[in-house]
């Protein structure tokens, strides 16, 4: 019987990555994506096609309304989100796309997925490097979150723990695209712009990401973009 | 101004005492409620008169379907719930009324809602004696979510950690019926039975705990119940 694996899945381009990792590891995927009410869908449909593509054994779509709570850009449309940062600048300081919580939130949701499934791993596409600043992305919370997991689940009294593997953490962008090159990641079926628009805006810190790293890469991104990055 | 207090409010007899001794040390109380696919809604219509009586600033009742996830005798109803057990043997094993990752899931939806509204504490009324066995009521358990809470936030960060309070952790039911009754706890509006009848089943888990808790306080259960708890 093969392995099983909760594969966290917001139709980016990391997340997609970090999920074809777990396949390439012989992981059987069980897709879990959260709908938090973000301004738009556009990336939930780019993870029900990422999760096809893998070839997911389920895919769990969940609803979680954290736009009750405000606070973020993200899920606040009275809010604005920031364009045009200095590439330089990401990453310094905590930017007004932060969502309180949240990677903690979808974390205990595929621990409870995983516990039911009786799988012992979850993949998150989380990144240290070339990230947004967002503190629940950095490797001491992924530690502190892996020790309270540990006494969190049945599965831990019975002495089967479940795993967080968090194979993006130490990964530049330019290397995460490469690693997804070779796994024949579609990349043109995933969703970065922060912003919902037919086209990716190519100006928020997720899309001036994004650019960079294929840029690094010397990798064409296979998505159109509202502005030619060539240009710029 | 007023300390902010986000209070998890189930509509059991715990979470109100709980969110009661809040209210007592001088917060002004934001109550969470999760409604998480249970059978029944008998228990959100209790918090939601709990939260009256509580005269919260705000109420937030939150959707998250974790009976998308199998396992659970709580939200799966092609599982049975056990009832009958002897008093003496509860807590001995983990029963099938165990939600996986549920007090994870609350705690960290609990943590982005205090963020949003900068509350500094986080008051949810598990316990760990007289209780049922959960291994997310364990002290060790909330240590590690402490740990793990005070490098996830932003608030974190900027040097305001926000504190997970558990003030019930180590008092009996019986001690905790009792303190309830100093600070006025609206008994008759809280609902322990897992199950949803119009009365309570005086026969699982749950009702069994509360019935002991207040046999032992010699104090008079305000709630009904389908057996004469006397009798027994």
């Amino acid at each position: 019987m093969k392995k099983k694996a909760v594969c966290l899945l917001s139709g980016g381009l990391d997340s997609s990555v970090s999920a074809y990792i777990a396949k390439n590891q012989d992981y059987e995927i069980y897709a879990l994506t959260i709908n938090y009410g973000q301004r738009h869908n556009r990336e939930i449909e780019s993870a029900k096609e990422i999760a096809t593509s893998l070839n997911a054994k389920k895919h769990v779509l969940l609803d979680v309304e954290l736009n009750k709570f405000k606070g973020s850009s993200l899920t606040d449309r009275d809010m604005n989100i920031e364009t045009n940062h200095k590439i330089e600048d990401i990453g310094k300081i905590i930017p007004s796309t932060y969502v309180p919580a949240r990677n903690t939130i979808f974390l205990s949701i595929a621990l409870a997925f995983a516990e039911s499934i009786n799988a012992n791993t979850v993949f998150i596409g989380a990144t240290s490097t070339d990230y947004s600043g967002y503190p629940d992305c950095r490797p001491e919370y992924f530690e502190a979150f892996q020790k309270m997991a540990d006494v969190a689940t049945k599965n831990s009294i019975e002495g089967k723990k479940i795993q967080i593997k968090t194979p993006l953490l130490y990964l530049s962008k330019k290397d995460i695209i490469l690693r997804g090159t070779e796994l024949n990641v579609p990349f043109e079926k995933t969703w970065s712009c922060y912003k919902g628009d037919k086209l990716a805006c190519g100006r928020c810190d997720s899309c001036l990401l994004r650019l960079k790293g294929f840029k690094e890469a010397n990798i064409v991104d296979p998505i159109k973009y509202q502005i030619d990055p060539e240009s710029e």
